[in-house]
């Protein structure tokens, strides 16, 4: 794209669909794969049968940490349904005992030493049906020596504290690793000179991303070829397949993944966990098929969390209310394995602009990460990068110093916002935000919202609340958010020697209709229309005779998958270019076919016009029958109409929203009720404006369930308190509004249709809102997510509590 | 390919691989597919088995030619197991009662108006089971008004005979088409100016491709998609997906066909049979899986026939026997469609180097084809272009020159050969043969039977047996053929709208394993193999590493599939520039890697090392992983490693051969006994020798088949006289000799690695060898094949019997 930039818009492409409307000749149209999913004619992992098919069953440990004396599987094995019981040593034997993360560290597949959080894995039964063997789980008999659980992150870096992962040689404490971004002397400088100083300790709770099918897997050796299928909720088919074969062994090209319909993937399904590869290994002992399916408790107990970020943030400001430093301390309690699935050399996840959607002179960040006894965590829940924990981190603080300064909050951020002529932007960490008018968005969430007559309604109220001492509460919460997606082959995303690109293979038919095959893996996010669009936008064929496929290693080129937003940023822009080259290959065939130079050719909606003669053309079609017959060639054009395409993103795109939101308390029970939410996104353009729209009602819902309700506990002993939907609870429709939905477009300059990823970004922006909202309506400085009633009472009463552990 | 040519050469380009041994790095490896073939394990489409599938027959005409007067199905619908029964009728409601064939004729699916052919479909039953739906074909019944069937291609052409398709409005004849090449004017002088002139009427007999697993599809509605999934016996998938789209108007994206293994094809697995198409009907009308798979009478009634051509040839030649000339008629017996599969406008069929192996100065050729009551014949059963009748019928003619003459029938052939300095040589067609050096491959079959001391024996024999009136009588017979495989797309080869072009897609896994992905189809013939040491030579993979996966229109790229010896001359070509762009990316990104230049890299088996520094280097597997991490990826380079090429040939490649057969008769019974074979294959450079060897067995005892004892013959009411084994003879390995092979490698001057294909050598070059030697052994100047006992013995008392027509 070498297009002049027009002076003053500091970068931002002019957007190429003006009026905002949907830019996509397709628009809103109805999601193709909905025909099958609301006739009930998905099909998921655990709809596969196979014929002679066993099941997988997974023993796990009631302990949060003690050391495994012995194991006796011989009750087990002695079942008459039962064909095998694999156990650790099973697995030492093979060498497969541990596996590698992809943070550089190694978890247990299944335990040999000890056990380091409960819900580990200990032994996996296969048996002919799925009660037999969970039947004869419990005819293993393990004889455990308790040891001291750590459960507390600050105990947890204690000199006293149990070494968790005491298997390690040398290893004497629970420290992984610190992690710095920013300048620290220019950001000490800048506290030292400042006016005022509002700082603040927060915590951001460990949450589950807890999709609603649970992870799965059944393996088969095929009987004719020996190649191993896997069919698995995977939401990185060929990054698993790559990983399978460096744990097996087995070559790449002897494993085929498949991965069909997904009932939700959030990040949760980015990994490999320790029952699919012990149904892999079931299988090549039994030689039968092997499934195994998560019921909801092991789902929510030992599969990757998210969050868990103890965090400190410190703002220096005027007394206006100008920011002019910002310091931040995160203690990230990882769990017992540093499993972390985003692609990071740094463990820690990035909080990688953690200084937000504002300008801030000097700014300076430290992680530290620790081992604990909890499940392991550092799982791709939106957002990969931390920006959900960093957001809501500096979305607070601007808050708090808005509370000290007693300034209204939208008057401080209105006056730190980036400006549009600050892009293309460097934030403290060196990242680049690529393109943003945030003032636009901003007020136009105020506008949408009616802050001015919401504050006046809040004053009444609270007035009116004054002299009867009753009634609800009102409260307005404002975030501002910035998001980074679509990552690309950056040296500091490396995650052991994988890049970020992505891949995209068209084939047009002989006939016109197309395939588009694709290395990212639709969840439920309707990539079969939004592909297909994109394809349709470029070529002039329908999206019903554009087929997508994906989530199969044999019929789709390597790529990484589809996590932190990356499916259209990358694998979409791999689409389009892709199009755009079978196009350039079609200008060319359908040059020889007119008899005139490709120069004098006009692409008109799926058709090549000679120029200034509208009637002499030919369509897609002809072309590609014509490309097909290979009998009108022009010189070294090889024939066909295919492309494939690599997209290695040269920088991430950065999608932004301001969101509103409105509460009413009832400070006697300390309910919260959301009343209204505003939310203006900012994703560049659009493909299919009502998947836009869903993704963002499902990450507002998100950001409810995360302020309000949702919080995986332990207690002290390590048990979870959360291991059913009764426990863990997550938001439904009754706890949200009527979503309010705005939007800006300011198109990614480098993306080739200027599109940026809105998968993760209402995650990312609204919890901070909700919370500002409800502290707005209890005027509390702080009180710790999720704010249920029990904690807006108790913060209400000035005596918040832990939310993260049930002290005994 | 711009190699400067050495003079003298003619054109052929030095053959890169001295010493002719196998060029090859793996050589004979043993075939990657025989671990499943051999255990049992390969998977046909009868072995495939969906729930609730149903089953389908066929129900066929008893008469050659009938009218229809009704079809009463109520008996079979009321069948307890019976699903469906569809008719003719329920065909035309759906516009599908017809369906084009390749050669722009229309084919019946299910008869409605007339009977054409006995065996012809009538109606189809789908059933619970197999057993059910063939009971059920007994419950229909059909009211014939027999007509007078046509069987005899001559009697076909007399005004009086009955008009087969007289469907068509306004055709009042059998007559389908006249196609001739060459030059009449210069044919006739060359004629009129001769010193002598030979003549000779002569039989092809109709044969049978007979593969050993019949025809078969499972038609199945995915009830997720809503997709057709065809599992077919099909040698050509794409096209029987581009076929299926056009017959029933599903887009392309919306079919996807799989050819599993598949037992034989030998071209009678190109076509979409009838059965086929009432499958698929029969599964959208029941929503349910339907399996049709052929028994062995139905797939000898009445699947594509090949040959069947009646023919004169005249040859005009100095009095030493030199030829001056060749003139040519056909009679061409299509039966009742003219189907014709092989790629051509001329349906006929080409005949396309009736020359054959020899400097004709002037040659004219016709062919006139015909409709009778017959199965409809045209299949590209060795060899596509008709070259087996041609070949046959100008080695056939040489013997007889020489019988006529007195000359030796190696010394006339020796006179006659086309010279090395010939080449590139135009033919009478204006076809070009691309290589060859005919006498060197002519004198080493000589040489290795050991010619002059054979016929010394022989003279000896006749003598003793001039003496004792007692023994066999030995013949020894010659043949020299020249072949034309890996059609290219010209438009003389247009198949309606389809040129000839195959694709390759090359995928190098992270890991430095890989799959190749073709259009092509393995029907036995060591696909998995060959092509995996095709890319295993270039870039220094293990072949065991090499997925080579073939026969699945969601997998593969569009091309035309198996058929004509074309898989090496263009999907091999494809291979070939597929890996060779993937090993020039790789040489980009070890470039990177090294931080030098790519000019100063050295390719050294799978390793690129710096000029002069062999220990600096990286494989292709660590160049693998650096081109999917992204992480080095120089400037332009879009990273992975994978390449997609489609090949269009410029020409055809040209195989030829030098055979010498050498027999013993049984003058009192006319039982021939093969004594010896002696095979000289010249198919450009040999990827795996022994399994080039094995397709030459294949077709040697395919001549010896045709020449000995296969013919399909026709009673006068034109009832099939070979629908079983029992009658339709085919070799076995007690009918052929220990085969004694030689070669010789002429590469092709414009295939990338100089092969030229081996599938259908022998069958074209090995009939007229072995008559040629029966009837060296009985004196007589020409008999029609087969020459089965009864046969040779007519043929000794001087009256030759007609071999394809028992006449009652």
């Amino acid at each position: 794209m070498t297009a002049a930039l027009t002076p003053g818009t500091s970068g931002r492409r002019p957007d190429p669909f003006a009026g905002h409307a949907s830019p996509m000749g397709h628009g809103n149209m109805v999601r193709k794969e909905d025909a099958r999913f609301l006739r009930g004619r998905g099909r998921f992992v655990d709809d596969i049968r196979l014929p002679g098919m066993l099941h997988g069953a997974v023993l796990r440990s009631p302990y949060a940490h003690a050391r495994i004396l012995s194991i006796d599987t011989g009750g087990a094995e002695s079942h008459p349904k039962v064909r095998a019981v694999i156990t650790g040593a099973d697995l030492e034997r093979r060498g497969m005992a541990w596996i590698p993360t992809l943070s550089h560290d190694v978890a247990a597949v299944l335990a040999t030493d000890k056990v380091r959080y409960q819900g580990q894995e200990v032994a996996f039964v296969v048996a002919e049906d799925r009660y037999a063997a969970r039947d004869a789980l419990s005819l293993i008999e393990v004889e455990y020596e308790p040891l001291e659980p750590v459960i507390d992150a600050h105990r947890a870096l204690a000199p006293d504290a149990p070494v968790i992962r005491d298997e390690i040689p040398g290893r004497t404490d629970n420290h992984i690793f610190d992690w710095e971004a920013g300048d620290a002397a220019a950001t000490e400088a800048a506290f030292a000179a400042a006016e005022h100083v509002s700082s603040c300790e927060m915590l951001y709770p460990r949450v589950h991303p807890a999709p609603l099918e649970t992870c799965g897997i059944v393996a088969d050796l095929d009987p004719v070829s020996g190649r191993l299928v896997v069919y698995a909720t995977a939401q990185a088919p060929h990054a698993h397949r790559a990983l399978y074969s460096g744990i097996i062994g087995i070559p790449e090209n002897r494993i085929r993944i498949i991965s069909p319909d997904i009932g939700g993937g959030f990040g949760n399904k980015v990994a490999i966990y320790p029952g699919y590869l012990c149904a892999v290994i079931a299988t090549s002992i039994t030689g039968a098929p092997v499934k195994w399916t998560e019921d909801r408790s092991e789902n929510l107990m030992s599969t990757s969390f998210a969050r868990d970020f103890h965090m400190r943030g410190e703002i220096a400001a005027t007394r206006d209310g100008r920011i002019q430093g910002l310091r931040v301390q995160v203690l990230a309690d990882h769990g017992a394995f540093n499993g972390t699935s985003q692609p990071s050399k740094f463990p820690a996840g990035f909080f990688h602009i953690f200084t937000g959607s504002y300008s801030v002179p000097a700014a300076h960040c430290t992680v530290r990460g620790v081992y604990t006894n909890k499940a392991p965590g550092g799982v791709a829940y939106a957002c990969s990068f931390r920006i959900t924990e960093a957001s809501y981190l500096v979305e607070r603080l601007v808050d708090v110093l808005a509370f000290d300064l007693g300034l209204d909050a939208a008057e401080v951020r209105r006056r730190n916002l980036l400006r549009p002529e600050q892009f293309p932007y460097r934030c403290a960490t060196g990242w680049e935000y690529d393109s943003g008018d945030y003032p636009r968005a901003f007020e136009l969430a105020l506008e949408m919202a009616g802050y001015d007559e919401l504050r006046r309604e809040q004053a009444r109220g609270r007035r009116t609340r004054a002299e009867t001492g009753e009634g609800t509460v009102m409260g307005i919460g404002l975030s501002f958010f910035t998001e980074a997606v679509g990552a690309g082959p950056r040296k500091d995303m490396d995650i052991g020697g994988f890049g970020m690109a992505d891949a995209a293979e068209l084939r047009v038919h002989p006939t016109g209709s197309a395939e588009l095959r694709l290395s990212c893996m639709s969840q439920g996010q309707g990539h079969e229309t939004t592909f297909a669009q994109i394809v349709s936008e470029e070529l002039g064929i329908s999206p019903d005779d554009i087929e997508v496929i994906e989530g199969d290693t044999d019929r789709t080129p390597f790529g990484l998958g589809t996590y932190g937003s990356r499916s259209t940023p990358v694998s979409g822009a791999a689409a389009v270019m892709a199009a755009r080259k079978v196009r350039e290959r079609a200008r060319l065939v359908a040059a020889a076919m007119l008899e005139v130079s490709a120069d004098d050719l006009v692409w008109d909606k799926g058709r090549f016009h000679v120029r200034g003669d509208r009637a002499a053309g030919v369509g897609i079609g002809e072309i590609a029958l014509a490309a097909h017959s290979g009998l009108e060639l022009p010189e070294g054009v090889e024939g066909q109409l295919d492309a494939t395409c690599v997209y290695n993103p040269p920088n991430l795109t950065f999608p932004f929203g301001a969101y509103l939101c409105v509460v009413d308390v009832d400070p006697g029970t300390g309910q919260v009720t959301v009343r209204r939410f505003v939310a203006v996104d900012d994703c560049g353009v659009r493909i299919n404006p009502a998947i836009v729209e869903g993704q963002v009602h499902g990450g507002l819902a998100d950001g409810i369930g995360m302020a309000l309700m949702e919080v995986m506990a332990f207690d002290t002993d390590g048990n979870h308190l959360g291991a059913s939907f009764m426990d863990y609870l997550l938001p439904t429709s009754m706890e949200c509004p009527s979503w309010e939905l705005g939007k800006t477009v300011t198109p990614s300059p480098h993306h080739p249709i200027g599109a940026k990823g809105i998968g993760e970004s209402a995650t990312v922006g609204s919890p901070a809102a909700v919370v500002n909202a409800v502290l707005d309506a209890i005027g509390v400085r702080h009180a710790d997510m999720p704010l249920t009633p029990a904690h807006v009472w108790s913060a209400i009463q000035g005596r918040p509590l832990r939310t993260d552990l049930a002290i005994g």
